[in-house]
C-alpha cells in the first residue's frame, strides 16, 4: 500500500466536520456535587432533552462507567483519581468525536475536577455545580448509601468520612432543595445553548 | 427533587433511538494485524469512506488511545491486556452511543480478541485480518519499529520475539500485499453494509 507513504491528515475526519454533521458544538458538561444532590437525574433529563432538540449527547455515570472501564477500580485515593483521569479521557475521545459529554460524577476535590479540565481541554469544559446541603442528600438517601456510611459499613464517603470541596467558580450552580429538575434542565439548557449550537 | 422516585427508564436516551438518529446500526469494526499491514491506513480511509457515505464512525487506534486513556500503560502482558480491555469497554460506549468503532489495534492473541468481544458482545463485534506476511511489513517498516525490535531496543515486539496468532474464523480477510487500500475499504464497505446499514 503505497497510500501509507501519503500524509494522513487529510483523510481524518475531523471533530469540526462532525460538528457540522451532528449540528452541534461539542463540550463536556461535568456535573459535580455530592451523591443524592440529584446530579445524574439532572443528567438524565438533560440527555432526553437535548436528543429531543435535535443534539446529539450522552451521558456518562456510574452505571456505564463504574460497571465497564473502571470496573478494575476501587475507592482507595490512587483509584479515585484514576477513576476520574479515565472518565476525563472517555470525556474528551467523545468531544473529539463531536459528540456534548454530560458527566455526572460525584469528583469530590477541586484538584481531581482540574484534573479533568486539564485533561478536556478547559475551553470544552463546562463544570455544574449540583448543590443540596448534606442533611437533604442524606435524608433522600436514594441508594441507602448514607446510611451503610454511617453504620460504618462504607470507609471515606463523601460528605460523611471525606471531604466534599465545592467548585470556587462554577460556570453555573443548582440548588436542588430549591428547584424542580425540570427547573433544573431548563437552566442548565440555556446556559450552555450558546456554547453548543453551530 | 421528586423526580427521583421515577423510573429512569423513559429517560435515557437508548442506542436504537440513537440509531434512528444517525440513521445507522452500531457496530464495532476491528481490525487485527501485524504493525506495518495497512490496518490504521485501512481504518482510517474507511472511516472517511463512511463518513460521505452519511455514516458516522469513529477510528480509535494509538493515536488517540496510547496517548489518552492508556497513557499509564506500558507493554508487559498484564498492560497489554488491560490496553485491549480498556479499548473493548471504550468501544462498548460508543456502540451504546450509536457509534460505529473502527478498532485498529494489532491485539496480537486469539485470547486477547476474545476477551474483546465478550466486552462488545458477539453480536457488534465484526473481526477483519488484515494480513501482509511479516517480512513485507517489516520492509515497510513505516514507522521504524522492526528495525528496532531487530536490534534489541525494542523487546516483546509482535512478529519478532513476540508471536501474532492469526484469527481463525474472521469475518473478512484483506490481504494487503496483494490488494490497495481503495480495493480493501470497498471490500471492508460491501462486508459490513449489511450490518452497519438501518
Amino acid at each position: 500500500m503505497a497510500e501509507n507513504i501519503h500524509p494522513i491528515f487529510d483523510r481524518l475526519v475531523s471533530r469540526s466536520e462532525r460538528e457540522q454533521r451532528l449540528e452541534q458544538r461539542s463540550k463536556v458538561i461535568w456535573f459535580t456535587g455530592l451523591s443524592g444532590s440529584g446530579k445524574s437525574t439532572i443528567a438524565q433529563h438533560l440527555e432526553r432533552f437535548l436528543f429531543e432538540q435535535g443534539f446529539f449527547a450522552q451521558v456518562l455515570d456510574g452505571d456505564n462507567i463504574r460497571s465497564g472501564i473502571n470496573n478494575n477500580l476501587g475507592f482507595s485515593e490512587v483509584d479515585r483519581q484514576e477513576n476520574i483521569r479515565r472518565i476525563a479521557e472517555v470525556s474528551r475521545l467523545y468531544v473529539q468525536s463531536g459528540i456534548i459529554s454530560i458527566n455526572s460524577f460525584i469528583s469530590p476535590t477541586i484538584a481531581i475536577r482540574q484534573m479533568a479540565k486539564e485533561i478536556i481541554g478547559a475551553e470544552d469544559f463546562i463544570e455544574i455545580y449540583v448543590n443540596a446541603p448534606l442533611e437533604v442528600c442524606e435524608k433522600r438517601d436514594v441508594k441507602g448509601l448514607y446510611k451503610k456510611a454511617r453504620s460504618g459499613a462504607i470507609k471515606g464517603f463523601t460528605g460523611i468520612d471525606a471531604p466534599y470541596e465545592a467548585p470556587e467558580n462554577p460556570a453555573l450552580e443548582i440548588k436542588t432543595d430549591e428547584v424542580g429538575v425540570e427547573e433544573a434542565v431548563k437552566r442548565v439548557f440555556n446556559h450552555i445553548l450558546p456554547h453548543i449550537k453551530l
